[in-house]
């Protein structure tokens, strides 16, 4: 029987050797890292050097990093009505763009009724005049806007965002998930105030992430409160095995994702190439994209039945994103892209990583020859919409 | 030099060698728990297993259990305004004992300001006449009572709190958080409607709990949205390697609390007979406490200092709770319980477990007898209130 392949590093990567050697020596320490002795100072040192390791990653300072159990706490907690800059009022509104994350879209505390959408264009990338829009001639918001998109892998112009933002006094969070590992994050060129996290997309463990909240934000709510933990602004006793594995896998992070991009890149490169020559369309292809993803479509073609196929075959794929408990519901990344009514439903994403291989990549274009003989509609039976 | 004795159990466990096992086979698991493919359905697997274990654990049904990520998270998502029985309106107020952890008191959802407060008596054990005072003729409430008290161990009456919170059309939260592994827990037989536990109280890694959330309870709002995990009453990737070592433990426990138990109890006796001998008073000594937990003090003593200098001697204790970060605060447990000014801060606790062995015990004696001649006031400085 053939190597299963797992193309679904957007979902979640593999654990790195590093993240897991430190998760493991983490378990041996049974303090807890509020306690005062020994056991509990050892802790809080670990907690401390993977707080540091995080925030060397992305260019922001130590103490600005709050850990939390992951990319949706981290998006929750940053979804706090009442933050603000320094010099401007307590923000009550929130704008998101139509693609973030369902975790954004749901609108935090501000509640699902209270979010404004602004809109991307058919390539996937966020409409900077509605947006401008959506700013204009109205108290100061908090914008929410992905650094680059989970299903298109589509990278957002966050600096263009950030100008806006600041611009109307308002407050930005950015969702950096997607990208993280793959692409230069900079919490401080980013201009933003608060930056999403999540260490299984970068090798670490799941459950585990953190929101760095700049220094001179104002307002933020804890959304767990009780215990003095992350300085009041996340309470409850800290994941510290998983925190621990973090720490390193940002560590090895540093010194490897720009080679690990540039191989991604060469690999997605092939693999679209071939996808494209048996009957394939990539999504938001002329879009500035994360050098791992594709997001591919046919005529006729069901996601939910292509991963089936692939997987049947030996290739672990994606359709869209995996946070949708196995859902089967059109893509509404898709449906902000105004594609079709066949397209929302026919996205099928394949994500690299830094074990993908040619061969992996082969073995996937193989699989998809012969899916696409069964999935696909002939040329006559449809007239595909070009993205 | 000597071994250190760690008798902070009550603060976190150590991880048990079975919880440990788990965990690690768990970090191989490349796939996300939400994937439809082979690796996804991998992980999820894992996930269901241990759900079913730790609904085991507390005799209740898989489908009931929620993981989080630890007893605040727990307590949190149970706090939610909006809840009721299927024959009541949606509960608006919240009443609490005194005595709750600082997660419960801050009210999650309803709001530091909003929470009402039921006195305990002086040995720490909810007043069932102020209870009923709180509930009778107003609108149904949701009551959080704690099983047991994690800096006293003082058990609370939860089968006669459940009485009156159901006559009177109410929801009951239970934490059992300190309770956990230490003494018989069934849901079904408490009659609660939500019930808070955590897995490093039981040889569980950190950062993984789990509220339980009764079939026919209605309207519990989630508190992270975005993705339908948990059935859509906790979204967000599940921390899949702690979740695993919490159904190793929980597995663990069941066959083995009873005999840790009865191996606590014995040794907390002997603990209790030398610290009072050498001038401790054992706090909450009349009531009916958990097995392995001791809170004591005596005229004069500084906790902080106590706990430094039990530290100082290799022995690893606590100042009531560990979840305040560092802060030296007066116990509110203690001012609770009406302890007089000196008391309040006097407090040191030793929390037992099944590592726990005779000579530890009198080890920490050795240290008591040694801490107490400086830390301790003559008896002509002070008359000692009794609890």
């Amino acid at each position: 029987m053939k190597q299963r392949v797992y193309l679904d590093w957007n979902a979640t990567t593999p654990l790195r050797p590093e993240a897991r050697a430190a998760l493991v020596a983490a378990l041996d320490i049974c303090g807890n890292p509020s306690s005062v002795h020994g056991e509990g100072r050892r802790a809080h040192k670990v907690l401390q050097d993977a707080r540091a390791a995080v925030a060397a990653l992305v260019g922001a300072d130590p103490e600005t990093v709050v850990f939390t159990s992951g990319a949706t706490e981290s998006n929750a907690l940053a979804l706090s009505p009442g933050v603000h800059r320094p010099a401007s009022p307590p923000v009550k509104r929130l704008i998101v763009s139509a693609i973030e994350h369902p975790s954004v879209l749901t609108g935090g505390r501000f509640g699902r009724e209270f979010v404004e959408i602004a809109p991307v264009d058919r390539s996937g990338v966020i409409n900077l005049v509605e947006l401008a829009r959506l700013l204009a001639n109205k108290p100061p918001a908090l914008v929410s806007i992905m650094l680059a998109n989970n299903e298109t892998g589509a990278i957002q112009p966050i600096r263009e965002v950030a100008e806006l933002v600041r611009a109307h006094g308002g407050v930005l969070h950015v969702d950096a998930v997607a990208a993280f590992g793959k692409m230069n994050i900079n919490f401080k060129s980013l201009e933003c105030d608060l930056l999403s996290i999540s260490a299984h997309k970068i090798g670490g463990p799941k459950g585990v992430g953190a929101l760095i909240v700049g220094d001179d934000l104002r307002g933020l709510e804890p959304e767990l409160r009780g215990g003095g933990q992350e300085k009041g602004r996340r309470a409850g006793t800290e994941n510290l095995p998983g925190i621990a594995g973090f720490g390193a896998a940002a560590k090895a992070v540093m010194t490897t994702w720009e080679q690990h991009a540039r191989h991604c890149e060469i690999l997605r490169k092939r693999l679209e190439a071939g996808l494209k020559q048996a009957g394939a369309v990539i999504i938001a292809e002329n879009a500035s994209r994360l050098p791992n993803t594709t997001l591919f479509t046919a005529p006729g073609l069901h996601a939910e039945t292509a991963v089936i196929g692939f997987d049947l075959e030996g290739i672990a794929v994606s359709s869209g994103s995996a946070c949708s408990s196995g859902k089967v519901q059109p893509s509404h990344v898709l449906e902000a892209m105004q594609a079709g009514p066949e397209q929302v439903r026919g996205g099928v994403r394949i994500s690299l990583g830094w074990e993908t291989t040619e061969n992996d990549v082969d073995r996937a274009l193989e699989a998809w020859r012969k899916l696409a003989g069964t999935l696909v509609k002939k040329k006559d039976e449809t007239v595909l919409e070009r993205f």
